[in-house]
């Protein structure tokens, strides 16, 4: 077998193996007893071990090698796997086996401590913890960019957002933080002016919920043969492109959020469902990243499901779920009221609550600070000042506490630097694939509006999920788009809904 | 680290891997979409090839070698784990791997063929897999005995019943065998004398008999924070010791069959729950057998729920259930009617449909028919003749096909000789294992009658559950019960069970 095919066969395990753990963490959030999980920590823990070591054996540097100089011999599709398994060899190789040890347990300890920080408000209790994680983080950063000849901001990013560099993030977010202060108030001056939004009363039964949540599912193109909708804490699409395993949650007295969420996790389903079936279990076979991952799921929440078309289409349906056991005469039970409620805009202190048009805000102040605390230029006990200085410039408020502040997130306690922009991006990319769409399905409005997707998902199939990671992520979207990120286009979409 | 802690090393990671596919194997039967199966096939041969390749590393012959010459350092469990590894170190290696890999083929289409064939009842055109089978796993046989100093059937079985021999097995199917036929003839005489039992008529709503079956779960000691119940096509007690998956399934028709199959299946999960959790992920901290796992779930199905005493406690519990919605108040829902239809003696051509006293004629046939085929005695194409005169010779009757004859079980098409006794030594374990406790107990009867089952738990606890693999298996029935396997105890049962 020649050296390509050995990488490949190796990494062909190596993904099964993986896939196997998916699966057993999707059944740890939404099947496992309560008391199993010494059992199910000790075959996640072997599982990763001898994943790890299939990947770390002295025998790859030569394959790699070889395969490398061998390299006009491959296709295209061949090639681009060669350096997603380099890329994935860098990231598991780099940084010495005992600073990963290290990392790994100083985050499962920042992380459990900061849970009960955050609950106590003690920042400074829990300043040492930050610490440490950021200093063992910024050592592998440096490694890693060694190794990759990256900045080592950019090593760590390269993690979540293959081919993006900060240089270019900067110029996006930094056009955003001027627009976005200004614009955000236009909005919520000129919300102000119309009447609020009116609530819809449940109880919502849960059951109703999840029905209607798998019809909509079914619509955008979910195969149920290939997946399963499931209830856990922390709704997530979990499982592996052969086999999807999405959650939600249902709240009876809130059904929107739920409605919402579930759309949001059909995106992500799709593109693992769409990935290209022919790649499974190689690295290129992998959907791009947390950035357009997100994008997806952003396109289908965001672009999609929160617009007056869909809701044309949708609401009616939301009406003869629900009108079984509700009233559903009054004016509450419109698409354009259900509109206005989910694009309400207000600056607020956390950003897993923030809408649209303020969330942006929350990415850039994060991306920010954690830019200059892994450069070295911000430490980790100025982190408080500097974050609500920043959430003063961004969105003009203050946070009561360090709770309801820097120490919300889980991302820093448990060590994932470099996470938080693709949150922004995702969102941008999902603006321009829509701009996109729309120039070449004239007509999307009149097909969502009669609950047609079949044009749009295939769209998203040829030119995002079935080129799995085939590109960088830059290039990725200017082969979809045309056009490399471009900032004026989510600029317009936030415009085009909020102040026109 | 010494030899034996690097043995305990690998087959800790070992087990850990094949408790991941335990886990999936569940999900495949109960969550998994219908059409996920490929993917997870790549898993479940990542996870088989890694872990086939960790027991059969060129190092562990010498690590043997080593643990073995420094035997006295280890205290009697690690004796005991150190031949526990060995045993299946030596099922993994002794068989060279092209043989494996055939035989692994030659079942798997011999299965898919058995199928077809034994819908149309064509011996004839399955006679080649099945000669095809047997062939290789007469040569694996004999690879094995070599290796482990066995006979090549005794090699078989010890994959199933470790320490047991054919020579014992003879002794006490020979007895049973000639025991049976008269004892079977005069129950059947005894019982056309008495009135028929009276039939329950459902419906029996599956939510009613899915919560009545978790109280007699809990009621019996299942820990519903390291297990659950859910349904499949075919009942089974998977998972791993500290995270039990146990199955049924309901038919709104027949309740009876549905209940007594979750006490057998409880009984199944409560040795697993029960093993000695310091040794879980090492082979000695595994359940003994298959003959032991079978004695478990008879005696908590045909010793103990189906008696006069557990019928008293159980029986109101099921009016009370079924009460809400049925007229419950004829003499069919008499502790006494139950007891009368779970224990209806007639012989039939099925093996899995037959009742207790006629179950061990079907094994013994089988057991003395794959034996010959193993020495190679009995050719694979005289096997419908010899199976007709069997049939006649222990239950007085014979198939009207070989569909319903010789090509009934699955067993055979898939390669897995020296599994039938297990069924039989299984329902004599467990008859004699309630001799004892009966002796240890004196008032058992009484705490049963008040669903009290504390003391019958702690006693399969303490002598069988938490005693894991340090035993060979006719040691641990010596241990437990002080005698060897004694076919007077089981015959005993059944006399006074059928014809007192």
């Amino acid at each position: 077998m020649d050296a390509y095919h050995e990488l490949e066969t190796t990494f062909r395990r190596h993904s099964a193996l993986r896939a196997a753990a998916s699966m057993l963490q999707w059944d740890n959030s939404t099947m496992m007893p309560e008391n199993s999980g010494d059992a199910r920590g000790e075959q996640l823990a072997a599982l990763s071990e001898v994943s790890h070591e299939m990947i770390t054996h002295p025998k790859l540097a030569d394959l790699f090698a070889k395969a490398e100089s061998q390299i006009s011999t491959l296709d295209d599709w061949q090639q681009a796997n060669l350096r997603e398994m380099k890329r994935a060899w860098h990231h598991q190789t780099a940084v010495p086996a005992e600073l990963v040890s290290a990392l790994t347990k100083a985050c499962h300890e920042s992380e459990l401590f900061w849970r009960k920080a955050r609950k106590e408000n003690n920042f400074k209790a829990f300043l040492p913890y930050q610490e440490k994680v950021l200093s063992l983080v910024r050592e592998s950063a440096e490694a890693k960019a060694a190794a990759m000849n990256l900045s080592p901001y950019d090593a760590l990013l390269d993690q979540y957002d293959p081919g993006t560099t900060s240089v270019a993030i900067d110029t996006i977010f930094d056009d955003l933080a001027i627009f976005l202060p200004d614009f955000i108030s236009k909005v919520i001056d000129k919300q102000s002016k119309e009447p609020a939004p009116l609530e819809l009363h449940g109880p919502f039964p849960a059951a109703t919920q999840k029905a209607l949540g798998k019809t909509m599912m079914q619509k955008l193109g979910f195969d149920f043969t290939r997946g399963r909708l499931d209830e856990s804490a922390h709704p997530f699409c979990g499982g592996v492109p052969g086999d999807v395993r999405l959650t939600t949650r249902y709240n009876e007295e809130d059904f929107l959020s739920g409605f919402f969420g579930v759309m949001h996790e059909t995106g992500h389903a799709l593109y693992e469902m769409g990935l290209p079936a022919k790649w499974r279990n190689q690295p290129v076979g992998e959907a791009r990243g947390m950035a357009f991952h997100e994008s997806q799921s952003l396109l289908s929440e965001m672009q999609l499901s929160i617009s007056l078309d869909f809701l044309e289409y949708a609401t009616p349906l939301m009406r003869e779920a629900f009108g079984q056991t509700l009233n559903i005469s009054g004016a509450e039970w419109s698409s354009e009221n259900i509109y206005k409620t989910m694009t309400r805009v207000q600056p607020s202190l956390i950003r897993v609550d923030a809408d649209e048009a303020t969330y942006p805000a929350h990415v850039i102040l994060r991306y920010r600070l954690e830019k200059q605390m892994i450069a070295g230029t911000l430490a980790v006990k100025d982190l408080p000042d500097a974050w609500r200085s920043g959430m003063q410039q961004l969105l003009g408020i203050t946070p009561d506490s360090d709770s309801n502040g820097c120490m919300q997130d889980v991302h820093w306690p448990d060590g994932a630097f470099g996470y938080f922009p693709t949150y922004t991006l995702g969102a941008m990319i999902a603006a321009q694939l829509m701009d996109s769409i729309k120039n070449s399905i004239p007509d999307l409005g009149a097909q969502i509006r009669k609950g047609n997707f079949q044009q749009l998902s295939e769209w998203l199939g040829k030119n995002i999920h079935s080129q799995g990671s085939r590109f960088s992520s830059p290039d990725l979207l200017k082969h979809a788009t045309g056009k490399n990120l471009d900032s004026a286009v989510y600029k317009k979409h936030l415009k085009n809904r909020y102040l026109a």
